[in-house]
């Protein structure tokens, strides 16, 4: 993987310059010296203090002008005042990376906002890159390193790297891994970001050969299409998990359509994850027991499970979590339920869950747990350990350790209790084999190993779908279109939006506007009955809230009587809209309805939505979204993660229809948003699917430019 | 409460024989032997085996016959053959009550069986109650008594008790429970339930003035009516939390509504949980986080918390899962705002979270606690506590202690990490204050408090709606109906079916079936155009499947051609089905269409369903499940959480309709499956509701006996 190389220094440190190193235990500058000290790091260390004395049995130096080479970081924990002055200091001595601990800048007000701009034009000004302020610093336990000023104990050596937009999350975090004896490789708190962001980490930490999987703990990201751009290249190396706070903070702004009323609540950060294939974790503790999972076990080749376990409840309650989690009991082969048999007393289960019976020996969970790892139709194996009546759980622990280290499939423990089984923990962990206290978590991990193998298999790239010289049209188009004379932010007239959609390759109906009845029933038959009469408004958001559409229309008759109809109830739309007309339009073939719209996202740029359409989309809630332009997996997605997409195959006397028009249509809405990020909003609802190899029909749309 | 007096010797023993106990600390007749000795028993304790000798200090007499009074319990641990032998000397001995321990019967097959059921009879013989066979024993820390065979130690004495199906999740529950210093009141493990089931001891235990919550193991219920009378009943003063393995086992039979199908996969436990107001955790550690938060805490007067933290980004994880879990931000007054301001540093935040910074102290902690505490907008507080970095945690915990005792609202702790809170750990356990690690548990388990508290002032009893003589008409219709040919499981004649939702006050369209065109073109006119019309088949299980429905035929030329139409459509079905005729049908009004069904549950009887009706019932799934005859609270549970239910109050341009109207057909429909329990399905779809105060037709229906 590639790393910018000005972030070398925070993380290979030749020479490490203490700014503020106290001999005051209370300071945090006192906390740092002894922590760089305590933990064996192999480099330069440099204590800086005006006030010089020595410390830890080194000298302090009065400024670090006087600090001889290497001494290519700096850490500084002085009052933010003083921090712009020390920045030249380091400047000067070319220090070229500068992690500012203290606090006292953006989170204050503006006017630390003020110096931490200072400060970041400062380090500029040298070429120097800068972590925090207000930040806890950072660790590697492999190197070693600990240059954080937390209290030790720090964190063992580990294989799960953590990076943090909370430094009390990474105080939390080290405390609580150590109380579970699991092991941390690195460890980057950010602080306020002034310079190196979440995104800039990812690199430098995921190249660390210790490092397994990255852990993240975010309020956020710098730069949404950066973020997933890094963490997706990064994902197909090693794996990455995100727990992702903020996430009922909706970012309010104004929203037109159904697609930007239910992109709120952080369906961008969701779909940007997908994309990059960053696992969400909903709680710390998921976060770090699939971490677990994921930086010791192979990945398996599907989702079929055994259960091994001493007794049934257990069992009972594992293959419900497994369901739970959308993987299945594996279907044990004759050959095994033989194996087993011979192995076990005739009461025991031979059947998934095997129930070995609480009689169960060290031998006999090692050699059922080879028996079932040798089954072919088995994926993954969940061993269940509570405290067995006559052996110790560390003897079994002990004998099945050999076992699971020869197999290159997944095996995960529930340890259910906490004392009897504790040796029997040690012994795990130590041996780098997932263990859990209750069977509901093993699942949950043992899910997650399946999700990253699926993702490791799948690769495709976002597809590049339209359209010739779609854009360029829709340039001209929308160029003329703001020419025009129109209000900010209205909706595009129908007539624009057609000419764009139908650029796209995107089909639409054969439609007119009529001023008067008369106008409308002369352009019925030209356009062919039955005909849909719709009304054309910039002011109407939906249609059919105002009963601005009439369907089937048979004759001139009816069409002249609902073109007075549409005119006459439009009459009493409070507040009064301007109403440029009626639009006749040629009724589409029966077929499935659908919506697909697209928005921009603050963070991550275009968003397409699809679902179940019509009026009542806001109230199903039937709808998934994904970045655009999508990949073939996304788009998948959108169609079986959705009833409107599953039931495109024909449902009932609902028959099948154009599903690959469908995605089609999904394509091209995608790349039009992508290809342009001025319109805010496009929305077609209905798209009528009709029956296979017809294709679909945007039935009605909007869209409007950004204001 | 009541509890039958024949389980008392179980709970409050005078005597206990424990027959089988053993020299060989190998045997289960050793450890139980032990423990009752080791649990400081206060009462009598007999030691029984043939070899005699001594057993801790005391003879081991050869025989119960040869114990002295008072002897009320025997614990039998001797091999399964000589269980009926050693219970006739145990009812010869007068002894009622009995726990067997040994496995050996059921679970090994046909014969174990047999030898249970022969265990039983004796049992019954001499009035003696049966726990067991194939469990660990019971236990009461307070009285104290421990009977149970497993390895010390034994739990702490606390405020839960736990009854279970499995012993394995007993030995694994104790342990646990142990390592995490959280005490338990009574245990109860069942095993085979030869006799005494879960339902039987959840008054004894719920008796216990110690038990403050009850926490059940749940493989199933073994009369689901007296389990819902039961639980309903003690939920009422204590709160019962259940694990309910099995979910995904589904109980197949053959069902031919929408309701049939989508009312597998547990919907029937979930309906009887929410009448008898039991909580259904889905993990075993959700189980205790909520057991201790009600076992400790006051019940909130509502939704809105204060967060108070020293850190910013625990805050934001707690307001995420705050909301996540249903409870929001409370709203700080300005008095509360200006007093936090008061005590706090000028950079700290007075919005909640109220954020105290890093340097918040004991004594900062305690007085803003108590400051929020004092707000009336604020009805519960979680404080977070990250290893703070100038004190101890444990010196935070013991300032507040004395706060959270003097208040009448729960407060919970996140104590974020392990070591370096472990001391506040033990001082707020021993204070009986809620902790949890992570924020995200302490605010799943406040808002349990808060269910539980709405559960508590909700307090309403299942409503008989009918319907005077509806039930008598009904059983005249069904008694006619079998008395007349009929397929056994086919559907009721519309016509019968029409009569029974008359009688019971559901109203249903004029309707007449015509078995010619000609007839049909004959009927029309007396019902008033326009009708529907609907092929009339006993095969057919959805009409529209075979599109046998044409709707909105406006004069009688459309009716004959109509007619002929679905009878000509009705020939290529395969396999071929017999038709009846068409009924010729009067259309409703607009309105909304719902469906409403009913089933018979194998083991709470009827359940009825609500929600989103039409052909794609079992596609969108939006639909909900109550007990019938049902409460106020469970009817309108059915309309909040389903998208039908929420829409009938209008939604764009659709226009609100008669949501009274729905849950009078709801009640009714429930208390018709609740009356004839022969009713194996019954379905309303759609049921079209009217505009407000013209109530709802039943549009289309079925219902079959059960077979």
């Amino acid at each position: 993987m590639h790393t910018e190389t000005s972030l070398h220094p925070f993380f290979a440190p030749l020479g490490i310059a203490v700014i503020g190193a106290s001999q005051d235990p209370t300071k945090l500058g006192y906390g740092l010296a002894r922590n760089l000290v305590q933990s064996n790091y192999q480099g330069v260390v440099h204590f800086i203090n005006p006030k010089a004395g020595r410390l830890f049995g080194r000298p302090v130096l009065p400024s670090i002008l006087d600090a001889p080479d290497p001494v290519d970081l700096a850490i500084l924990l002085i009052p933010a005042s003083a921090i712009p002055q020390a920045l030249h200091d380091c400047g000067q001595r070319s220090v070229k990376a500068a992690i500012i601990g203290s606090g006292g800048f953006r989170e204050t007000g503006p006017e630390g906002a003020q110096l931490e701009a200072d400060c970041l034009r400062i380090a500029r000004s040298y070429q120097m890159r800068l972590i925090g302020p207000n930040c806890i610093g950072l660790l590697d336990t492999h190197l070693p390193m600990d240059a954080t000023f937390l209290p030790p104990p720090g964190p063992l050596p580990g294989d799960v790297a953590f990076i943090s937009h909370s430094g009390a999350i990474c105080a939390a975090v080290i405390d609580w891994a150590r109380g579970q004896s699991f092991g941390l490789s690195r460890l980057v708190s950010l602080g306020n970001q002034a310079d190196v962001s979440e995104t800039d980490v990812l690199s430098p930490v995921a190249d660390d050969p210790f490092t397994r999987v990255l852990t993240l703990y975010l309020e956020g990201v710098s730069d949404g299409a950066r973020f997933v751009s890094e963490a997706g290249r990064i994902t197909r190396q090693k794996p990455i998990i995100a727990l992702k706070v903020g996430r009922f903070a909706s970012g309010q702004r104004a929203v037109a359509s159904h697609t930007g009323a239910l992109a709120g609540q952080d369906r961008g950060f969701n779909a940007a994850f997908r994309r990059a294939g960053v696992i969400r974790a909903e709680t710390s503790e998921e976060m770090f027991d699939w971490a677990r999972a994921l930086a010791w076990c192979p990945p398996p080749a599907g989702r079929s499970v055994a259960v091994l376990t001493n007794a049934g409840g257990p069992g009972v309650t594992a293959s419900d979590a497994l369901e739970a989690n959308g993987m299945h009991l594996a279907e044990l082969s004759d050959a095994t339920r033989l194996a087993l048999g011979a192995a076990l007393p005739p009461a025991a289960s031979l059947y998934n869950p095997v129930d070995m019976l609480a009689s169960a020996s060290p031998e006999q969970y090692a050699l059922c747990l080879r028996i079932l790892l040798d089954d072919p139709g088995v994926h993954a194996v969940m061993a269940i350990l509570p405290p067995p009546p006559m052996y110790t759980a560390g003897a079994v622990a002990k004998a099945v350790i050999p076992v699971i280290h020869s197999a290159e499939k997944p095996v995960v423990f529930a340890l259910m209790g906490e004392r009897l089984i504790q040796e029997a923990v040690e012994h795990l962990r130590a041996a780098r084999v997932p263990e859990y206290r209750f069977p509901e978590r093993a699942a949950s991990a043992l899910a997650m190993l399946a999700r990253r193998a699926e993702y490791l298999a799948s690769a495709d790239e976002p597809k590049q779908v339209c359209c010739g010289d779609a854009r360029e049209q829709t340039s001209l188009i929308l160029a003329g279109y703001r020419a025009s004379p129109h209000q900010p932010g209205a909706f595009l007239p129908v007539e624009t939006l057609e000419r764009i959609l139908t650029a796209y390759g995107i089909r639409t109906p054969a439609s007119r506007l009529a001023v008067t009845a008369e106008q409308a029933a002369g352009i019925a038959p030209q356009i062919g009955f039955p005909v849909a009469l719709k009304i054309d408004s910039p002011d109407i958001l939906h249609k059919s809230d105002v009963d601005g559409v009439l369907l089937n229309l048979r004759d001139q008759a009816g069409v002249i009587q609902g073109f007075n109809q549409i005119m006459d109830r439009a009459r009493f739309i409070e507040p009064p809209v301007k109403i440029t007309g009626v639009h006749v339009q040629a009724m589409a073939d029966a077929g499935q309805d659908v919506i697909i719209g697209a928005v921009q996202d603050q963070q991550f740029g275009p968003l397409v939505m699809f679902g179940s359409g019509g009026t009542e989309v806001e109230g199903l809630k039937d709808v998934a979204f994904a970045l655009a332009p999508m990949t073939q997996e996304e788009a998948d997605y959108l169609l079986v993660s959705t009833w409107a997409g599953r039931k495109l195959q024909g449902f009932r006397n609902m028959p099948p229809v154009d599903r690959p028009g469908v995605l089609d249509a999904l394509s091209r809405v995608a790349q039009l948003a992508a290809d342009f990020p001025e319109l805010a909003e496009i929305e077609i609802n209905p798209l009528r699917v009709l029956p296979a190899g017809q294709g679909a029909i945007a039935l009605d749309s909007r869209a409007r430019l950004m204001t």
